[in-house]
């Protein structure tokens, strides 16, 4: 690669940005931020790559456009591109729902731009450039979207990219994708947010300062409810048809939970937890977590 | 203290047994467990303790019982307790629930049996002996419940142990405990095991193969989801009313968010998103939880 631009060097975009640099990827990195506040992190944490004031020239002269911002600027960012009257490029994104971008990606974007979505499975619940890891990727899997359209030799490009970041890839249909996220991501965090949301509700009319005990439980849901706001908001509604099957699925387990326990349905109950035990095991052995008692945290 | 008795010596029991040695809390210090394999480990990790042949031996010769097992074994031990005609003897416990078995002890514990209930925030998702820490309840938060019948000197003799151990000491009502722990800590562990059980069905319906893809949420859920089945049936029998309770309060909350969803209604779900996060700056300004990114964890 010659050069890439990555738009939006906020957590994600300046862990990109830091790996990219060390295994030398490309002869020369843009970076184009609409936020001042990032801008000056960026300089002070004397990132590396160059800033570039307009996305035109950062776009002109990159041959690897990465959308590292919230999934909804791109309708905006599209329409800018289009107007560049850019030669070929190559564009990506790490966007955490599909549906709803390939339909904006196919409706707008310009024919002889191409776009193949991505989806490294990473973050945390901090937001900013100064909290980048340059092996934020490393070991993690990353979804590539390959639909009827998607042509090889760029998802080929894709794919030797992402593997030279350290990510593990894996091709899926948007379809697909959107699905089990819908399960694995997005109703977690959508959970979280509702757990603390409860939380907050039940210390306010009952006036309990309950937040100091919330070692018990509570304070796991609360790191994922502290994640970045307007990111979440675009994927709950950018995949609000999945969410919404699994809210139903959720909440009808959730009942059927609840009649065990009114009627202390002893062997209901126990099947039920002792099932859900053997998660854990399986993600500990295929790496998707540490295998230390809460987290390792003391 | 002269001597103290620790009835069941796995995660917690054992905890507490190697604190009290090391803090020399007790001249002597009695085990009374049922499990054979967790005998077995007792012996083989060196853990310091008589281990007793009969909870009589360790009742007759102990000024102090604490019971370290299931809240379902509470009732078993009492009536043997009752008939060993013990002297005046001090017992608590350390259950997560408190209402119930407060209403089995006033019901059958011999009137010269004393009883103060406790409860150190502390625990792990895993069990057993060989997973016990000396440090497990220093710095956590210890409830000493105090209803209208509870003696002060006794109180204080237990406040003092809890204080010694290096715990922070808070009295508390069994109400209002049991309300509070319903929401800080029973329901985040229900909601827990729920979306790991919605996870596991949606992966069997759809024949995806998902557990991989956890990193994004899902995992955090499956380790409290991974905690002991025994332990969390009694906690969810025992405190049933206020968890249903709970359980109606979450799902409204839910309908809400999902009708934000459904209706990209963008103001009312940024409200909610951004008025959860403040609850984890509040956890980490309180000392409840680490303050790094992802728990610290790489």
């Amino acid at each position: 690669m010659k050069s890439i631009l990555i738009i939006g060097c906020g957590l994600l975009g300046s862990s990109l940005l830091r790996r990219i640099h060390k295994k030398k990827l490309a002869k020369k990195i843009f970076i184009y931020e609409k936020s001042k506040s990032n801008i000056s992190k960026i300089i002070k944490l004397k990132l590396p790559g160059t800033v570039v004031k307009t996305l035109k020239e950062g776009a002109t002269n990159s041959d690897l456009i990465i959308l590292c911002t919230p999934m909804s600027e791109y309708k905006k960012i599209i329409i800018k591109l289009n107007n560049f009257n850019l030669p070929k490029k190559l564009i990506t994104d790490i966007g955490s729902s599909k549906i709803e971008s390939s339909k904006i990606i196919k409706k707008f974007l310009r024919k002889n731009l191409s776009w193949i979505q991505s989806h490294p499975i990473a973050g945390s619940e901090v937001s900013g450039p100064e909290h980048g890891k340059e092996d934020m990727f490393v070991n993690r899997w990353c979804i590539l979207i390959k639909d009827k359209n998607t042509k090889k030799n760029e998802l080929n490009i894709l794919n030797r990219f992402w593997k030279k970041i350290g990510s593990k890839v894996v091709f899926m249909e948007s379809e697909k994708h959107d699905k089990i996220f819908s399960i694995t991501s997005h109703l977690p965090h959508l959970i979280a947010y509702n757990l603390v949301k409860s939380a907050q509700d039940f210390e306010k009319k009952q006036n309990y300062d309950l937040i100091k005990f919330s070692a018990g439980g509570l304070r796991d849901f609360s790191r994922i409810a502290a994640s970045n706001e307007i990111m979440w908001r675009d994927i709950f509604f950018n995949n609000k048809n999945n969410i919404s099957k699994a809210i139903d699925l959720f909440v009808k387990n959730l009942n059927s939970f609840k009649k065990d326990i009114n009627s202390k349905n002893n062997k209901s109950i126990l099947r039920k937890l002792v099932q859900t035990k053997k998660v854990r095991s399986k993600i500990i052995k295929l790496k998707q977590d540490i295998d230390k008692p809460d987290f390792g945290r003391n």
